[in-house]
């Protein structure tokens, strides 16, 4: 089977480019017109259902009835802002508050993730005094003239900022335990130096700014500790952790609520967005009450939309059900089952070099014969699979890991049918 | 009669401190604690109303029917992004390009008027291969790290960036029509000083960026001809002028759907915000083709909420609510009317120094009796109109400007109840 555009959808895209742009980007060799979805699933405008094993932003599943009503309840009783007063948005802070460690004491509210690294970062640098910041070297933190001066995952005209230094995440996937620790000594040492080489510089070190399941990385796994280690280095210079919890965040790893619980530590800034409110624009920022204390006596912040009651309703609801649906604990599970499926499969298709991820967050890394990263196959499967009625992308530096975040409501008859989908597509090599 | 907190209402200012930290702001001495909100009138949680003539987000009023049903509807049916294809963005982005002018052409969505001023700088930035940027003296037009580097008009810890120059925009309001042509030339030869400076520097010029109506300025009112000779000679000197329209855009000014009209120029870039979806979190982009092009074979901009199903569907009722209750027009007649009656006031009231505005944006210049800001009294009468049940604010650089932008529906019932508590609350002295 393969698929084209039908008339209207031609229409409609070359409608799209005249007023969007020809580079507005779009999934897919051939686009997908969605016009429906409902929980895992997504329907075409031709009535064709789509397992939707990729957006992470529907993250209870799409239109979940319980976000909806919150969200049409408040937009028909009240959207302003918080320079009122207002119960949701404290109540949403609070509950969100309750998910995260001491020291992590306060938040702030935005709309995007883009945001809400931007304002982690100028918190971090008004509070070290220093400008320098370290990144990973194929990462993505968001779309603004200073994130994109840091982007190293991803097409940006700016170039590298002269105050970013970048880090090679090490991959311990398939690396005998005992190599670890040799790796782990590596990594640090590139710190040290990026540490180094920025305080030469003159701009110090402001913040380390990191997905803490390193997801543009292609979920690539750290050595036990290296987190650990990079976090104490990077304070030891003065500066901050900033944990971007936009991909592992609200329960995905299924382990905890957070990506960082898994490196043993607490950072000094969460950043989150996407799967925050289920596809409404909302972000925020988590840190200590003293780091934004002696911010705001500084700085007036205040974003328009932010903690809206809208938004405060919005998140509340997915707050409400990851708890009330168990949803945590069923990421937890329905993860353990389908990478357990997933290693089956490896073991069965020489194409998998690895498989990567937890909870409902699963890579799988797509090789040639001779192990080297198969970019085009994995190509041809993320477009097979969705010619087959199943939803997922790739990532990684090498474009060659099959990315599947489906939502946490993802279930074992999902689960079974993304299995067989993948096996069959996988062995049509 | 004083307004004190309630104890709940303390009670949740304790909470809130707790979780936003203490320098959140909110409004007014006594903060407020809005509940429910429908056309112009906000209440607050003891049940009292308040005719609300500030929040310029609620566009349309305070949970506008069409509105909320567009998000409700919406958000029950689908909510993804604008990598599948739908109907709904490519909708929105043809009626909005409509209302602009050629060669403005295409449209980019994100959510914020932050996010929408850092897209339009990284384009100007790109097409134009330099770093310099102009902006007002006294201006806001974001929160990133960017923007707070070239914020004039508000505290922010960042220090003005090396590639900024600001103008003081001139202003004529009071002064006699003989000596314009004198203000317009040393306007404009201030501005050639500060594009020789960043050239001199080696930044060169990429941007202008400048709300089309001066709003935080104080609602100043440059010589005729002012925007155009500046946008000349911008041009001229390679950049590009981003026209803010986030506060004058979508037919507050009465005369036209944006700020630009009044100017005689057409922008390369229209940047908008707050009230494109009556309060969802909605923003854009408008330009040339061939400057997105460029931009877009060069970089991969993608804003994860930006122009998705329900925010395209918000901003689509906006835009039809406009419309289809000829609001525009109904902007322009209930502006003149109440500009009208500012003037009568103006006239009785001499710590009134003058108004400003037009359209449904107003601004009262509140001086001491030698003609000099009175900061103090206009922060007074904001506090007692709030008493009075009339919701306002100030702006400025001096503070001493009231600052009105009622919702586009202000009907004359309205505008008699705030002229009469104005004019009470003026003569408390």
């Amino acid at each position: 089977m393969t698929v084209t555009l039908s008339a209207a959808d031609q229409a409609l895209l070359v409608r799209r480019r005249r007023v969007l742009g020809a580079h507005a980007p779009l999934f897919y060799d051939t686009p997908l017109h969605i016009v429906r979805g409902q929980g895992v699933w997504l329907e075409d405008a031709e009535g064709r259902r789509y397992l939707d094993v990729y957006n992470n932003v529907a993250h209870v599943g799409h239109a979940h009835p319980r976000v909806v009503a919150a969200i049409a309840e408040q937009a028909a009783t009240l959207n302003t802002h918080t320079r009122y007063l207002h119960e949701r948005v404290v109540e949403y802070a609070e509950q969100l508050l309750a998910t995260v460690d001491a020291p992590l004491s306060v938040a702030q509210f935005c709309c995007t993730g883009t945001e809400a690294n931007e304002l982690a970062l100028r918190m971090a640098r008004f509070g070290s005094g220093s400008q320098g910041v370290i990144v990973s070297d194929f990462s993505y933190h968001g779309n603004s003239a200073t994130l994109a001066a840091l982007t190293t995952g991803l097409p940006a005209p700016e170039s590298l900022a002269p105050w970013v230094r970048t880090l090679r995440i090490p991959d311990t996937v398939g690396v005998p335990q005992e190599r670890h620790a040799a790796i782990l000594d590596q990594a640090l040492a590139e710190l040290d130096a990026a540490i180094a080489s920025l305080q030469d510089a003159g701009y110090g070190v402001a913040a380390l700014l990191v997905d803490t399941i390193f997801s543009t990385e292609g979920l690539v796994e750290p050595p036990s500790g290296y987190l650990r280690g990079v976090a104490q280095r990077i304070r030891a210079a003065g500066g901050y952790v900033i944990g971007d919890e936009v991909q592992p965040g609200f329960g995905r790893m299924g382990d905890a609520m957070w990506g960082y619980h898994s490196h043993g530590i607490v950072p000094d800034f969460m950043t989150m967005g996407k799967p925050m409110a289920n596809g409404h624009p909302v972000a925020g920022v988590i840190t200590r009450g003293d780091i934004l204390e002696d911010f705001g006596e500084h700085a007036l912040y205040f974003n328009t939309f932010g903690g809206n009651p809208v938004s405060a309703a919005a998140g509340l609801a997915v707050l409400d059900v990851i708890r009330d649906g168990g949803l945590l604990e069923h990421s937890r599970m329905m993860g353990a089952n389908i990478r357990s499926g997933l290693g089956d499969m490896a073991r069965r298709h020489p194409a998998i070099g690895s498989v990567r991820g937890r909870g409902l967050f699963f890579g799988l890394e797509i090789v040639r014969p001779d192990g080297t990263p198969d970019a085009a196959r994995t190509r041809r499967i993320v477009n097979r699979m969705r010619e087959e009625g199943v939803l997922l992308s790739r990532t990684g530096r090498d474009d060659n890991v099959l990315k599947m975040r489906p939502a946490l409501v993802f279930d074992q008859a999902c689960a079974d049918l993304l299995l067989e989908t993948l096996d069959q597509v996988v062995g049509e090599g």
